[in-house]
């Protein structure tokens, strides 16, 4: 098993543990003290040691802060969390924050009119943060002050960090050694040395995996690149074997994470950090020259080679076939009103560890009727749903592979179908086609396409609060930067890139609605005028629409023909690789509307 | 008769008028001079008087510049003019260059490699294009200095500036009085007083017009807005008769142009100018404090109130009428094979005039054949094609009228239809048709609608290399800002815009097709989810689209049912307004495809 359905929250601990902190606070002779959700590595799954947050406050959502002083104590949260956050913190001594409409800055202006030493650790705060909040400060006589870590202190028995063991990435889906990128990068650097602190970039660099961290094949560590390819890794060593090392060879030296300070204010010559993503932490420790530069490795991370497509494309064919047997076993089973979301979750992780997953790349969206208009829903012991006939059910997965990373949400008829569920069912599914289809000139980006999504919604004034997708790691992690297809993304898009499509539609307490493929960015066939180089996407997930939900006269006889060729082409692929009867479900399910 | 067709060339007068400027850049001392197309005014237009490039180079192009030096004289022209400008100017004194992929700060350092002094005169350039020039400068030791316009100098016979007279713009099509107008904006301000040097602007907020430019009904002048609401106007007195000044009431000063300079430097406090379209000679003269800051009536002037869009729409049901006269006197002339581009254009302004058009608003564009592929051809008496049966023929157009400003575009069949031009045709109407059908969330730009219009095109490899739409004055210009649909467009559509939705496809050396509606911003009706908010356009443009260029198995149903619905509206509105002849035509014409 690897998802929890346990209901993790236990507001009781948390007056006690405030009242620790507060004891700390002023023996610090601070007034404040920030505590993030996140933590060195800014990544959006946090390991049991790092849960700082949800260990003080009890609130378990996947982004948010508290503010802790001593006559008060804010936790911020976004829309997503508003009703979560009350039911998981003590509100007798917590005060919910909506954030981002209330900014730290102006609360804290509020709360301390007078001024006040604000503390924060700077391993846990990215300088682009730390600045946002000290711009928003200038002139109140607040301060912001870099300060140990005030729940390590009251946190007694604090789990050790991850130290799972790391691994190589065969070469054979990397499509590129670790020496040819360290010493391509490097080259290219333009100063002596850049210092990276994404883990998911550290390990394709390396060509490593790990699994430190939940849903993420990664490695907790952080890295110097230097400008002739060698790395300086700093990580646990016992994370790495004598072959790995091996294999990691001369190039890359292991250093104990505790040496990184060190090795650090040791670097001399202009050095290149992100200030989007990197610690405020390695700006205050590095001593000499700093230049601002995005971290080298997102962008040829984000293009994947030949190897890491094909890689990307079998693990989708066995994703393919454990979705349709999945499918079929909910149709199986689902109309019987016997099942519940968490049996739904759970069988679905069996399919797919029986083809080979080695986790599931994200918790699973799954939800039963209104439970699908929670965008963000993670079903509990406590939430868990019956899946009723005459509801829809969505659900929104994915898994690791070793040599892929898949994201697929599908949106199924449980017995009778809602009828008032068929016409937003076709818009979104001719928004998922849209793009499915879009050819466009090189050089737009995400935000140039996102009107094609959305317009068969619009047109009934219907929309979704989301953006209409995000990019994939390979066999890495599931939100990949940087490229979105998203009405704020502005990075162009460019061959190699994967990302999903995946509009929707939720009316609350209700139904929810998404469909979503994965695609892949490639040149477009050559079509029209010569001069003009385009590009377009490539489908890369093979697992039928549930079309009893469709409205067929709404689509478009375009529409309607990438819909059975989708659906033909899902047969051909998918059909020889399950069992007789998924294959004779499959055949239903494919055929043409 | 508005427009001329004569072929205004004169190459050989550019190397005497060439020599004589370089005597005065030896006697000012400097080594270059800049001569702009652009007059004080930065419009689309100049007068003869303002007509300075031309006059010295014979460059007739609407956009375009020439850096004069003693060795040597660049004439800087943009794609739509390389091959125009290398018939215009006489090639042993004058050399073409690429504008904007060289720039004049790198040609000019190339030129001076030592430094040297760079006169221009002031008023024919914004401080942000001077800004820019000065920027790519920077440490090349080349001086920008502001000068006395040199070309005036040797310009013996230069045209007196225009004097039309200016005429009262009435309440019943403006729709508010210019004192409410200039009290709400002056209040606004936020800053004592605001300079206006856009003709368009200062018509707008006094409502008055003029005719002192062709094709767009202003009146040059300058003004001074205060936050009182009191207006100095500085224009020619003689354009402003005792009945108007009495109208323009005691509020609004009108003084002399050349008083502009003395009242600029008198100005206490701080004042409020446009970077963006103010000459830099207002930022020279000012003596105070400036804030930067946008012209304070170009959003409210964009946001047209009911009195202008009932202006509006009544202006369009006439050049509907027009343009359905001029439609069937095509079909009825020019099969024989016997019409030239000259006399359709002539044909068409006897029809608007005769529906009270008081001008044409822009120089028409009929492009027969291959001549319909320069976006912006202008037929002249060289150039001038017969309008050959079997060919496609281009006609953009658009009047002045009391009430309303119109553009439209057809693409008309002539005899036989091309089958060749039968597809791209039907992928323009599609993208028209995305347009005018679109709906969206408030908020958005024209940026993010702009793929709609071109996403039927690049399905098939094809595109166009210009906006989808610009915005339209009310009676006033016909290329009007902020808004514009276009990959560039940042500005919210908001409602009251008007908006011109003109995809187009162009095949060199073959035929060029453009497809053209204004349509209206406004709040889309309720549908849907009730908190969601929707802009929706309404159409303006009532005028039948050629459907014997159409390939209707490529329209889906909703597309041809949006095209049925369009034509039998016009044939309601418009049916009555012709003759009997014409009205039997256009009942032909609008019939359901």
């Amino acid at each position: 098993m690897y998802q929890d359905f346990s209901a993790k929250t236990s507001p009781e601990t948390g007056a006690p543990r405030l009242a620790a902190l507060r004891e700390r606070l002023a023996l610090s002779g601070l007034d404040a003290f920030v505590v993030p959700r996140a933590d060195a590595w800014q990544g959006e799954y946090v390991t049991e040691a790092d849960a700082r947050l949800a260990w003080l406050t009890g609130f378990t959502g996947s982004a948010g802060f508290c503010i802790a002083m001593r006559d008060r104590a804010g936790v911020f949260v976004d829309g997503r969390y508003r009703v979560q956050v009350r039911a998981e913190v003590d509100l007798s001594v917590y005060t919910p924050v909506n954030w981002p409409e209330t900014q730290p800055g102006t609360w804290l202006m509020e709360a301390l009119p007078q001024g006040g030493r604000v503390g924060f650790d700077p391993w846990m705060h990215t300088r682009a943060q730390i600045e946002e909040i000290a711009r928003a400060l200038d002139g109140s006589g607040i301060e912001l002050i870099e300060s140990p870590n005030l729940v390590d202190a009251i946190w007694p028995d604090r789990p050790a960090p991850a130290c799972a063991p790391a691994r190589l990435h065969p070469l054979a889906f990397a499509g590129e050694s670790s020496a040819d990128k360290r010493r391509r990068l490097g080259a290219a650097l333009g100063v002596p040395a850049a210092v990276l602190t994404l883990p998911d970039s550290i390990c394709w660099l390396l060509n490593i995996r790990g699994a430190d961290v939940p849903r993420n094949p990664i490695v907790q560590a952080f890295a110097i690149l230097h400008a002739d390819g060698r790395v300086a890794l700093f990580a646990d060593p016992r994370k790495f074997d004598a072959d790995l090392t091996a294999a990691l060879g001369p190039e890359v030296e292991i250093l104990p994470l505790e040496r990184f300070e060190d090795v650090l204010s040791a670097l001399s010559g202009p050095v290149m950090v992100d200030p989007a993503t990197a610690p405020l932490a390695v700006w205050s420790t590095l001593d000499g020259e700093t230049v601002a530069g995005g971290d080298p490795c997102i962008l040829p991370k984000a293009q994947k080679n030949p190897a890491e497509i094909a890689g990307m494309e079998a693990a989708h064919l066995r994703d393919g076939a454990a979705m349709v047997e999945f499918l079929h076993w909910v149709d199986m089973n689902a109309p019987q009103g016997t099942l519940t979301e968490i049996d739904v979750v759970t069988a679905l992780e069996g399919f797919r560890r029986a083809r080979g997953a080695t986790d599931i790349s994200f918790d699973t969206i799954c939800g039963a009727g209104p439970n699908g208009a929670i965008v963000h829903y993670r079903v509990n012991e406590r939430t868990n749903r019956r899946v009723t006939p005459g509801e829809i059910l969505l659900v929104d997965s994915g898994a690791q592979y070793p040599d892929g990373t898949t994201d697929i949400t599908r949106t199924l008829a449980v017995g009778p179908v809602p009828e008032e569920t068929r016409e937003p069912f076709t818009r979104v599914l001719r928004g998922t086609i849209a793009i499915a289809r879009a050819r466009w000139p090189r050089g737009l980006s995400g935000r140039d396409l996102d009107a094609l999504a959305r317009a068969p919604l619009w047109a009934a004034g219907l929309d979704y609060d989301h953006g209409t997708g995000h990019g994939v790691g390979a066999a890495l992690c599931v939100h990949e930067g940087p490229a979105r297809i998203s009405r704020i993304s502005e990075i162009p898009l460019a061959p190699g890139m994967i990302l999903s499509d995946e509009p929707g539609y939720y009316r609350e307490g209700a139904f929810g609605i998404r469909l979503e493929n994965l695609v892949l960015v490639e040149e477009a066939p050559p079509l029209g005028d010569a001069h003009r180089r385009m590009l377009a996407f490539r489908n890369l997930t093979w697992v039928p629409f549930d079309t009893r939900l469709l409205a067929p006269e709404l689509l478009s006889g375009e529409e309607r023909a990438w819909l059975n060729a989708y659906h033909a082409e899902v047969l051909t692929r998918i059909g020889p690789l399950v069992g007789a009867e998924a294959a004779a479900w499959l055949a239903t399910a494919c055929r043409a509307v």
